[in-house]
């Protein structure tokens, strides 16, 4: 007998106006490949404003947003190898793939044409997912990761996107390597984490951004070693040539040119923000000393895992400001204006009540 | 007692109108370290286009240009241990680098700060680097390379620069393996060059331009797989994510989103053309399926032997056409209009005389 469907409730948008307000909706039963959670809390992504607010075109409504999510395991599925009841989880950006083609057998899930985000997609039985704003969430092992037990969830939440997005690239790219010098594009949810990941691995982490406003804090708090103002012909002009790798985390249109002369020959620079609007790439920045220019968003599985027990070992989680479920409309607008260091988490299980 | 300077002869530009002429100058005497080679064969390549008209602003008249030179060698210094009189040989983009920084450690002299163009550079000793349109050139060993003896020398002069342009990016960035599925985009001097690099590794090649002129050419004569229309949104949609690779050999402002979008999740593209104007980069062409762009210019001495004996293995020259020196201002009006297939060669030894 096929098991029924599970309550569950959350906030979600109703239209483009992307407002979260209380919702009710339901979860498929727990499958035998399957674990549901019971979700602690869940991160607040730049990627859910543009979702809530049909930026992309490609909203469905109702829309319950977040997929950085952290949860305890309340149930789990026969054939469930990898977690048992009471296993602190996390889930991020996808929560399924098509399990076969080049990219899943590389466990790049995060590059399959037919992956399926945690919120606003369409699941393999054709439901609608919906993500971490709720009070629970079902999901395919595969897709589940552990979270070690030294981190503090909160500040773990934001890893399990943010986290990701700058690890794997880093890794895949060569750019966790002691002694190289990282240059990191703009200090928010992204950015600050690749600091410390940067930092982590030994590497020299240089900070860029527009203006000194963040100089203390990058240097003092975050212990990049340096900071350079963008913005500054003169200190731009000094750094030509001097890092091994870039990673641009800015998603507003921004000259990416004067950035890419940053690198040394076979440098490489890695876009994880997405600017709207066409970037304006100067051939010859590439072509002179072979410089390499590459985008990212997320990682697989094996990476994510991989990051977590990264984050783990080196006591690294995000920066992050805990609000209640009825402050998450307000922590959006804040967001959307910058005003947040450096990751709001909303606190689901204490403050998402039914009443 | 320092030897004195040689005598030599050559065309060369007085001045931006680009005018080649007859030219009488002076190289060094063949040093401890250098071969000096009596010059066969000096192939066209568009670099030499812009240089003699001063479109980059750092042209130093009178110029000599020619940068794919075939050559016999007629003396040597005390030395020299890679070559003795007799000896075939080939000289392309660059006569000098710095020998001690990373790049050129680690075998990538093209992308050395202080590299020094074989014509129109500053060489260590501060004269003038003349090029490839004159009767003998002396060069340091190093920046030379032995030419197969079943490589007809006419026709692999144009590997000197086109060759290793495009053979360099595709070894480093892992596109030299069969079955891989590799995009050639313009065909001229490198871009057929490009095809037959692929087929020679065991490659699927598909040739892509924006009319279907070249199609018969390509795949008949060429040997290439199939041929992609890219002004054709129909053919362009069909093979969107079906390739591992594309080099990209366009000099001229071009649309690089559609192409990039032909890359599978990991490919990367290489610009190893110029386009004087700022490209158009959609950032999610990149971020989806963490694709990657750099760009390429020639290769480094290791290299650039290893291309040349790979194409001795498997046979592979440029397609050209021989002229006369006295038909070089022709030569070069032509090829601004692309009216050549693929590579004009200036005979030299038996057309340049000082009559």
């Amino acid at each position: 007998m096929e098991k029924p469907p599970q309550l569950a409730f959350g906030w979600g948008a109703r239209d483009a106006s992307g407002v979260l307000a209380p919702f009710s909706f339901s979860r498929r039963a727990t499958g035998d490949d399957d674990v549901t959670l019971k979700i602690l809390y869940c991160g607040i992504c730049h990627t859910d404003l543009h979702s809530i607010k049909n930026d992309w075109g490609n909203a469905m409504y109702p829309m319950v947003p977040g997929h950085e999510i952290v949860g305890t395991v309340i149930d789990v599925g026969r054939n469930v190898q990898k977690f048992k009841v009471g296993d602190k989880v996390g889930i991020g950006y996808m929560v399924g793939s098509c399990g076969s083609c080049e990219s899943c057998s590389e466990e790049y899930e995060n590059h399959c044409f037919k992956m399926i985000t945690t919120s606003n997609g369409v699941y393999h039985d054709g439901t609608t997912t919906y993500g971490g704003f709720s009070d629970m969430i079902v999901v395919n092992e595969h897709f589940a990761v552990h979270i070690p037990d030294n981190l503090p969830l909160e500040k773990t939440a934001p890893l399990l996107c943010a986290g990701v997005t700058v690890y794997s690239p880093m890794k895949h790219f060569g750019l966790n390597e002691p002694g190289k010098h990282l240059g990191v594009v703009g200090l928010g949810g992204l950015g600050h984490v690749a600091v410390k990941f940067g930092k982590a691995y030994g590497m020299k982490v240089t900070v860029i951004s527009t203006s000194r406003n963040k100089e203390q804090e990058a240097i003092q708090h975050l212990g990049a070693d340096s900071f350079l103002v963008s913005s500054d012909p003169d200190q731009m002009k000094t750094a030509i040539g001097t890092m091994d790798g870039i990673i641009d985390t800015v998603s507003a249109f921004h000259p990416i040119a004067p950035l890419l002369l940053l690198l040394k020959a076979r440098g490489r620079m890695i876009l994880v923000g997405a600017p709207n609007k066409p970037l304006e790439l100067p051939s010859f920045c590439l072509i002179q000393g072979g410089r390499m220019l590459a985008g990212g968003s997320v990682g697989g599985m094996k990476d994510t895992q991989e990051m977590i027990d990264f984050a783990g070992k080196h006591n690294i989680t995000a920066d992050v400001e805990v609000v209640g479920i009825d402050y998450v409309n307000t922590a959006i607008v804040r967001l959307e204006k910058g005003d947040v260091r450096y990751r709001f988490v909303v606190d689901v299980a204490n403050t998402l009540t039914t009443a």
